[in-house]
């Protein structure tokens, strides 16, 4: 079969020192060669050498860039074919025009992931591992960046391997006894069942055990900062953009007016919620202040409440308290720079079992430990420390809990003295769904919608 | 003498499927080594190769990221120096902390330039040519591209070498005749100064005419959109967009508030200014049209002033047409797919010579007409098909006209009979501002600030 030529930028939209253009498939050199202009053409020379030379419009004759281009012949390659990666110059103009000039030349434009798709099709790495380079791409902490590395490298995907074979290794077993049933292995069966079962249960069990602090570090604690108008909710953002250096991102396909800013406070990534709305609101009637709060609480998962230390509690401040309750909550006595005027008895009490944090943000004191408050709040300790093979995707997590759902079926089946033919459907369905993770058994529409959330030229 | 090594992220800011880590100086592939496992150490492998492997932090043994390490060894480089280009999975996170990684063993972060600074330093381009590379990657239009790419290749370079050449000859010549007054070679002297002074004079004409089109190229024309409220500007900006495909580009160094937005209509790059501004406020009272208009005019080269086809002239848009004298202006009477109201004569009257199109923006009608006016005032049609050898960068420019007047004094010398050793001073002072274009006898300090100016990683 043909493998049809696919081309995309592969670095961020911007301008740079380097553009690159990636091209992959049968004819990736074929068309490359189109364009360039160098010693040899590319088809000769060796694979994983890079070539100075011009990329020249075909049409015109005209010299358009001055390239280095990386020769990656397949099978050795991130696709697995033939590929070639143009580094431009690296404008908006140049690397839009090289591309054009491919697509002219014969190539397709790629679609959102399908470098990586193809990588995956063509079986150089397994579902979770794809899944886990766009992790990577899209990581915030070092330690989101760890977790998705671990994925690409496979450790996940080796970990449910072993408890895949596990449960084959039960079917077949099953399947003995089902087909030679004079052998009376019924005994046995059950045995190795109840045994392997209980062993997949387990692990599936610690890799959920995970799958919070997973989640977490992969997209982010939404959170937001409310409070009356001038508590110091922009002081509080300011400390926190300043001290962690935000991560700002532009969220492809919208238009600039969605940023999304993260800080990455001791290994937790916060994304802030509505840093907008904070720094252009902060001199309104005091209203407002809950009115906004009301509206921006709903998507949070981590509110940090802002008390103001030199007044007394005011109705709104209470039902600041209220409207959080049910979201993971921080209280911040801000202002102890000032006298003393808030009842901070009162404040406990509303906070109930919510940490509360006294802060001086002019002062800059206390933020080590409103910070510490944040990480005791998600990670306990006892994980963080491991070897970072965290389940950090929801739809593993989901199949990690349909298929532990399925192997207490199929163990309790036994248990109610239920026939083993029953017991084997459970069985092989749960490595049905450990397989899923991975992209065994997967539909194709599911590959496809998840290939699409892929950024361009991956 | 040890060069140092540099390193820094040279693929744009924000998440893409390929981030760039470039290293160059001495010690670039000891650097690298330290941090990437593969095959073979980098050191070792031959130069214009691409390997793949892993960067492992040497503090912890982690592995850190999955890449492939573009080897080029010195002098066949950009900077003429050993290079690493270290290829990762292009997140925020990934790319800072491989570079970090560099950073902690050995390498120095490079300033803005600084390895095109080297590349020039080192004698592979001349400062033009270093120039153009930055050109080219801020290049907004094709046609600003080939201008640029242009003078990378050295056409420039190569122009200005030949009128150097000629006014060296000239002042060899002189200097026989000062120092052997004897040979009585004066009469050749002045014809031959009279002949190449002129000839020069010429070319550096032909060069500046290329200018204000040339920087136009290069930087854009500031352009503002002025009008009475719901005249149709905001329609006006969101048709010159979206036909053109704006490029949004964020000022490096600068908060997110600061946007720049480009069009290209039909070659003509427009900086368009005050964007904002015009989609936030387009029902407020009318007043602020003209009140907005006084602001934003003041830095606009092109004036794009919005009239009411469907009303009477106001004495506010006779206001705005005194406002917008001065600046290239274009009227615009929208609305034309409702009733007739306006005096179009009296337009045209207050209009004088500048252009006036009549245009329904609701119904795309006119909007070719324009598009036309705008490249019709800027491009006169007798130098676009050219060579693309446009001067663009106003310390070209300035120091051309210097290099013309300099000429021109000796000529004048000449003619009114002053001594030879007078007009040699005027030639020497030509061909050195002649060659403060290419970086021949350029101050250190210059040099500084012209790299600076560069993007990060180039």
């Amino acid at each position: 079969m043909d493998i049809d030529t696919i081309a995309a930028i592969s670095t961020p939209m911007g301008e740079g020192a380097i553009g690159i253009v990636r091209v992959s498939g049968d004819d990736a050199l074929k068309v490359a060669d189109r364009l360039y202009k160098g010693k040899k053409p590319l088809s000769e020379a060796d694979s994983h050498t890079i070539n100075y030379g011009h990329i020249v419009d075909p049409k015109t004759g005209e010299i358009t860039e001055e390239v280095m281009v990386s020769v990656l012949k397949a099978p050795r390659t991130y696709t697995k074919e033939n590929m070639v990666e143009i580094n431009c110059h690296g404008g908006l103009i140049s690397v839009n025009r090289v591309l054009q000039l491919a697509l002219n030349e014969g190539a397709r434009l790629a679609e959102p992931g399908e470098f990586t798709k193809r990588a995956f099709m063509n079986g150089r790495i397994d579902l979770s591992q794809a899944e886990g380079v766009m992790d990577l791409i899209r990581a915030k902490t070092d330690r989101a960046m760890n977790v998705a590395m671990n994925q690409v490298e496979g450790k996940l995907s080796q970990r449910l391997q072993k408890l895949r074979q596990a449960l084959l290794e039960t079917v077949a077993h099953v399947e003995v006894n089902i087909d030679y049933p004079e052998y009376d292995a019924e005994e046995m069966t059950l045995e190795i069942l109840q045994e392997k079962g209980t062993f997949v249960m387990k692990e599936i069990d610690k890799l959920l055990q995970t799958a919070q602090q997973g989640k977490i570090l992969r997209e982010g604690l939404s959170t937001v900062i409310i409070g009356r108008p001038n508590v110091g909710k922009s002081s509080l953002l300011n400390s926190l953009v300043h001290e962690n250096k935000a991560i700002v991102t532009d969220i492809p396909g919208t238009t600039r007016d969605v940023i999304e800013e993260y800080v990455n406070v001791r290994g937790v990534p916060l994304r802030l919620l509505d840093t907008a709305g904070i720094r252009d609101t902060e001199d309104v009637v005091e209203k407002l202040g809950v009115e906004r709060s009301r509206k921006v609480i709903k998507d949070a998962e981590l509110v940090l409440l802002v008390l103001n230390y030199n007044e007394s509690l005011t109705d709104s401040d209470k039902e600041l308290f209220q409207l959080s309750e049910g979201h993971d909550t921080i209280i911040i006595v801000n202002k102890t720079d000032l006298e003393d005027r808030i009842d901070i008895n009162s404040v406990k009490e509303l906070a109930g079992n919510r940490p509360v944090v006294t802060t001086s943000l002019l002062k800059d004191e206390g933020v080590d430990e409103l910070e510490e408050a944040i990480k005791d709040l998600f990670f306990q300790g006892d994980l963080e420390t491991g070897d970072m093979s965290y389940v950090s995707n929801s739809r593993h997590i989901a199949l990690l809990n349909q298929a532990k759902k399925a192997v207490r079926d199929a163990l309790e089946a036994v248990e109610s003295g239920m026939p083993v033919d029953m017991v084997q459907i459970d069985i092989t369905r749960a490595w049905e769904l450990l397989g899923e993770v991975i992209g065994d058994s997967v539909h194709e529409s599911l590959i496809d919608q998840l290939f699409s959330q892929f950024c361009l030229g991956k």
